[in-house]
């Protein structure tokens, strides 16, 4: 029998919590969560099985997962490192950026405490302990951070398995860039084209077909979550919005210029990648 | 009875047929296609009853439907002017841009005859006479341009009664400014998004979730068809395109500046507009 303690009980860690249920029935969960009403949920539908205050009964803790925004944990990563802990505990965190959490998971290494970074990929515009679901990362991505102990990145993996994620082990730094690419990026995109197509039509904005609602869908996610995301990846999302831009720009160029067959290319081009995509 | 004649049996044509169809299961259809494949298939399935070689037996239709893409719309209506038509004719069309096409319109109306602009807003990825369907348009936005003689706009939406489609009138200008912003810029956001994370992400791409597939869905429709739009609507799309720039621009600063007040404003004006979009 082994004890996991989760810190945030919102869409992923209560997504973490029933699917760890699943495939350990007999581990213990210790959760705790600034919404009490989160938490009394968790405990009513016995997706947890205590309910503590920050970090209570932290101690009897074999895992601890970090599942609150990338800001907060980097806190409870400075917090965690003045506990007493369990000896041989792991912990880890699905925190959306990684290279300042795992800089800032030196503190605990400095001890000897395991630190596996992580990050599910579970893409959603739902949020809360409602919304959470044992399968929410099945056949998605589940990234790890190379940097840990030989055994360590193997008993997280373990203790997840029935998320049925598909484990990827990267650097932080490569972690990063391609997050800030194939979500960082997209979320700009998507909420500054509402808020343009807003300003420019109006009330007519309801004629908008499917197209325009599924480019924006995302647009719809929790903007407390993601003005923080962007603070938390800065450099590699200036890098790839930057890039954007002059793409665009270049776009622009050619439209001016009437160049229909490099229009056609740049077409052509994200017609053969993106179904490529569908084929995975 | 009356006889319809149908210019393109693509996605759009084929669904205007099958709709006429259904709704009016007397008339008559002729079509046309330079798709001689497309056009037996229609005849087989009897989505249509004539197949003809272009404009063949034009001068027996009460109405006639344009259903190509926007600059065969333009050579056709010209082409229409030399022929003898019947009396009473309504001549219509599908194209995604109105300002040219209205003014082309213009040799028909010096010579008697009726016209009325159209354009369903009906988004897909597919194409071809294949992907039609009599709902295709069903509670989409179907645009008539409000520039027509009394009681032919009516006739239209009673031949295309069928389809279910919610009419709008609209002004030509204030449609292509519309259909820019909610149709032809998303489309270049998503495909160059998609050229973007290929060069960035190569193979690893695959790691994508279903944020970054929403946003790029319609990055795999046909790139005939979306350089032709671009140049047919070249200067409401090179408005819309500047001022997103600049909104790109204006967000890189933000992020810069670490400006989190008004990042967490701009995703909360988004998701509230999005929102409202799902509830319409």
């Amino acid at each position: 029998m082994k004890t996991v303690f989760i810190k945030g009980l919102g869409l992923i860690g209560s997504s973490l919590a029933r699917a760890i249920r699943k495939e350990h029935p007999n581990y213990q969960i210790i959760a705790s969560d600034i919404d009490q009403e989160a938490l009394q949920y968790a405990v009513d539908h016995q997706i947890i099985d205590v309910a503590v205050h920050d970090f209570g009964r932290i101690n009897t803790a074999d895992f601890i997962i970090l599942a609150s925004p990338v800001s907060q944990i980097i806190s409870d990563i400075k917090v965690l490192a003045q506990q007493q802990l369990k000896p041989g505990v792991i912990v880890t965190d699905v925190g959306s950026t990684k290279q300042t959490v795992m800089q800032t998971a030196e503190v605990l290494r400095d001890k000897g405490i395991s630190f596996v970074g992580g990050h599910p990929m579970a893409g959603s515009h739902l949020s809360g302990v409602r919304a959470g679901d044992a399968d929410l990362v099945k056949d998605h991505y589940y990234f790890l951070m190379t940097e840990a102990r030989v055994g360590d990145l193997q008993r997280v993996k373990n203790l997840l398995n029935g998320t049925h994620a598909k484990w990827l082990e990267l650097a932080p730094a490569k972690h990063d860039q391609l997050v800030a690419q194939i979500s960082h990026l997209p979320h700009i995109i998507a909420a500054e084209l509402v808020n343009q197509a807003h300003q420019t039509c109006g009330s007519q904005l309801n004629v908008a077909a499917g197209g325009f609602k599924s480019v924006t869908r995302i647009a719809a996610s929790d903007p407390t979550m993601w003005s923080a995301i962007l603070l938390n990846n800065k450099q590699p999302i200036l890098h790839q919005l930057d890039d954007y831009i002059l793409r665009l720009t270049r776009v622009k160029d050619l439209i001016e210029k009437e160049d229909k067959q490099k229009l056609f290319d740049l077409f052509a081009h994200a017609r053969q990648t993106r179904r490529k995509l569908d084929e995975e």
